[in-house]
């Protein structure tokens, strides 16, 4: 084994929770993190205004989680059912280059982009927080669910968050996954940046 | 008894609280749910900005309550005294059918409103957050108030529900009548989707 | 003693605190309500876009509390050393007559207004949340600080609120004092407006 | 030791919490602080709309700290690696002369402010709360990190604030800074307005 990469067959203690050894040997073929928006990127908020503007919070930790990923070269995609202009405002600045809104059927759309990328169901990780994600589940080796999700995909996910939707659940989940690779510490150094010379010139959280 | 419907005679202990079995037997009759507006589907935060825009906090999994009572037959209705474009944007969102804004008697709206739907008063239940919601509460057979609904609103209320307004307890009163008619599980997977063969396509939660 | 009146001499237990009698006594005579704005009436944020607009979060429930302080004929003023357009909607929204924004010295135009309406610092009730509001403190015969107000004001306020601001806490201290006043059961039934034959049409809270 | 200024070799027991001596001393030398924005000034939310426009909020407490550090005379800078013209206008509310954003290199831009107003690293406290920061901690002889700030960051701070980004973390670190130097009582009566006659007149917090 790698020095710094963590034993797969043992349990790997980390400041958010303890990563059973089976999760910590199935994040380490992760290759694509998918995402939902609405109450997992954001707090679940939909704000309107009398002028039919739409607003979401996301957040700058989160962001941070994100960009921590693609920079460790793992694929991050958002799949959404919704379409909001602002969604993909984000995702640029994220930097996420596949970004899937309004799909009548969000099954079919994440298996054509598995098929595009290259991925299979082994190296599929998504984090959702409602019942519409079910689909997405079902084909993730390892799944993720805010703290304030919804019950019934907390019962069904791989691992139970510690954070929120759209306060921290997403960088939890990409911290877990470095973690498992090896590329952060368990206290959340990312050594990775350094060791590869990586700044964040250039990246908007 | 039909297969999964829960018996009225019998409390119902779900994932958010035990229904006393006289609430089960209530609900299991309701067809028509009445929810206020501000401080029961939003937070209570009216917004505003220096020329004037006003702006709501509006919340996707009580979106997504909403969508399953529909997807169940059961109508929906908005009722609340104050006028604002943007409930009528997110009643739309959610589909429902039966918005009611800006009514000098929110009490004789209700009465039209059942009229029209041939609904009594054993077939309403109603949401909402605060005194002027009172003329409501007395015509429904089963009436909610959110966790952070006004003190006098909860002694009033037949069901207390165990999230805030705007943060999940429309979704909770929702869960908790199709829990009751045996259409969704009480641990919240919402079954009577896929025995109907329903989906989340063209829904905006 | 007139019916219904909370005895003077004794202390009153409150949905939200027991109020000690000596503060009872000193509420039953106030006749203005002068409110601070950021950190009092709304939770403290000031939210700006990149287009120079601002916005600020009020709250429904502390907007029934105002307008059951305007109902019961008690004066509500709010005064705050910035001046915002909004501000001003949403004093017109709960029907308050005196605004006064972006004066530099505020104690000066605290006495003006009570000048104008004749009242003297035994009938004036002050509630504000950081050390810019001590002046008016100094001149009120009840004052009250928000949960989440600055801790030095918490020492100097004659009531510690249990709400935060934006979230309450102008509704807790217009309840406790229409409380005090005999107008409201300490459950919180506005017994007042059916008495006088009062209600919510036209009111925006 | 002049009267009123805290013994350097004690602890300072204040309501926030308990300084060890050896922050105390060094909190009496500062002579700069450099704030991060989002997560640190912000509760971390980059609110976007469907128009491109994008929010942050601010807190009207963290503004007051800042105009207290201001008027005390302690240099306050502004450093973020992301530019976005409502910073540039909330640093102009809280009268904040240096404002450095979009720097390619945070450190190298804390340098050159550092020569440019003649501080050295000793003089220099720091509040940021994720791990894009960790370079100008490094030059801080002060550090503080929010109570929500990433994990890793709070491992490295000095100063473990008690409340969150946006959220009163900013003001907390003035008032601590104020304290040290005798400004400012432990209780947060920051008497050195009135020993030297300023107000919050002309002042937006």
């Amino acid at each position: 084994m790698a020095e710094g990469i963590p034993n797969p067959n043992e349990d790997l203690t980390t400041f958010y929770q303890v990563l059973p050894a089976a999760i910590v040997a199935k994040m380490q073929r992760i290759k694509l993190v998918v995402l939902d928006v609405d109450g997992t990127l954001t707090d679940g908020a939909i704000i309107y205004n009398d002028t039919s503007r739409e607003y979401k919070n996301f957040n700058c930790k989160d962001g941070m989680g994100v960009s921590l990923l693609i920079k460790a070269g793992i694929e991050v995609a958002l799949l959404t059912g919704r379409y909001s202009h602002l969604t993909t405002r984000r995702a640029a600045d994220m930097l996420i280059e596949h970004v899937i809104q309004g799909e009548r059927n969000k099954e079919e759309a994440l298996q054509r982009l598995m098929q595009q990328l290259n991925v299979t169901d082994d190296e599929l990780a998504v984090v959702g927080d409602d019942i519409n994600d079910m689909p997405l589940f079902q084909h993730a080796a390892v799944s993720g669910c805010p703290l304030d999700g919804y019950h019934f995909m907390q019962t069904q996910a791989t691992v139970h968050l510690t954070r929120n939707g759209g306060n921290g659940a997403v960088r939890e989940f990409a911290d877990l996954i470095l973690m498992a690779k090896g590329l952060m510490t368990p206290e959340g150094d990312a050594k990775f940046l350094r060791e590869r010379g990586l700044s964040f010139a250039h990246t908007r959280q």
